[in-house]
């Protein structure tokens, strides 16, 4: 393996190393000997790429970030209704936390930060204020049932993903939050939704089928 | 005042402080101090009383569970439909909470204790199961849409309570959480429920008037 190759290996072993174990204890509680016993590395090796535990998490973080950007675009651009977009963001997030470490570490991590804490957990200030976006413009499309707030459905659909999130890392290490989005979403869409709203898009149910 | 009073009301005070001070950091980052200086105690008055911070936190818990107990009584004997009793025991759990500090504080650290961490989270596990059952108890009544699952509902509702409560307690430290419970059950209800079922009961709105 060329060099160049063989430390970017080093890095992502080490942040996937990492990924199991502040996803399964946190930050606080997550040890570096851990970490390196896991990955098979030495603190020589750890240091060369990280320079300390803070920076391996912040890593991680930034690259939810990124990835949340990247499922934002992709529904974005799929042309489909408000409403069939927030499902089909939803539903594919829980998907990609559920089968990635990385990805589950990060957004643990971003949300352990906010949460739990006194200030203002903006960044699920933001999602809220996004979700409410995308609720607003179904609202104006005529998607919605007269006198729902847009602004309560992106409360009532944050909260449960978080709820969700929470209950699901600590009961399957998230195995089961697919599932678990997606009775969220299927029990509040219906009912704040006008009768005339179809799901619309390409959504891949829990088990891999096409929901109906 | 006789001297038991004055031992009963340094306890109340200790647990008051202590319930101030986990309520904002939580149990790792308070400390034994800050709640000392809080109540204007010594550690000699809080000894007398408790045997650590860890013996004050249990107390915060089994006050927070005798409560509940409570509640669930309360609404049993009301002898209300299923659907409407869940509607009121969240609502009345949250308007608690929002006035008692005493009563956050006990909730937080139960919560915390179990989420975020490996192993079973055997109370949210049991509040589902609570929660499944008032829901099941409404699909023999016929208050249930067909094909509606009540341990998915019942997984939606304790992931939305979960998720609300601590975005709230994050952002206006649980003010609004009565407020976001509401507005949980109102985007749920009425799309799990027949078209026939009404809420009922003494059902407070958040701003004090009888609820429609």
């Amino acid at each position: 393996m060329p060099q160049q190759d063989r430390a970017y290996a080093t890095r992502e072993s080490i942040l996937h190393a990492a990924a199991e174990e502040f996803d399964r204890l946190g930050y606080e509680r997550t040890s570096l000997t851990a970490v390196l016993a896991r990955a098979g590395l030495t603190k020589g090796a750890f240091y060369f790429h990280f320079a300390s535990k803070e920076a391996v998490a912040r890593a991680l973080i930034e690259r939810q970030g990124e990835l949340w950007a990247q499922v934002r675009e992709t529904w974005h651009a799929s042309g489909v209704d408000p409403l069939s977009a927030l499902h089909g963001m939803f539903a594919e997030s829980a998907d990609r936390m559920a089968a990635d470490v990385v990805l589950r570490a990060g957004v643990r991590l971003a949300a352990d930060r906010e949460i739990g804490y006194p200030g203002v957990p903006s960044a699920h200030v933001g999602w809220e204020k996004l979700i409410a976006g995308y609720v607003a413009e179904a609202a104006e499309r005529g998607d919605l049932r007269a006198g729902v707030d847009p602004d309560a459905v992106a409360r009532t659909l944050c909260g449960a993903a978080l709820g969700a999130r929470l209950i699901s890392s600590a009961t399957t290490a998230c195995a089961d939050f697919p599932a678990r989005i997606r009775e969220v979403l299927g029990h509040v869409l219906p009912c704040v939704a006008s009768s005339s709203w179809k799901l619309s898009g390409s959504q891949n149910a829990v088990d891999g089928r096409a929901e109906p």
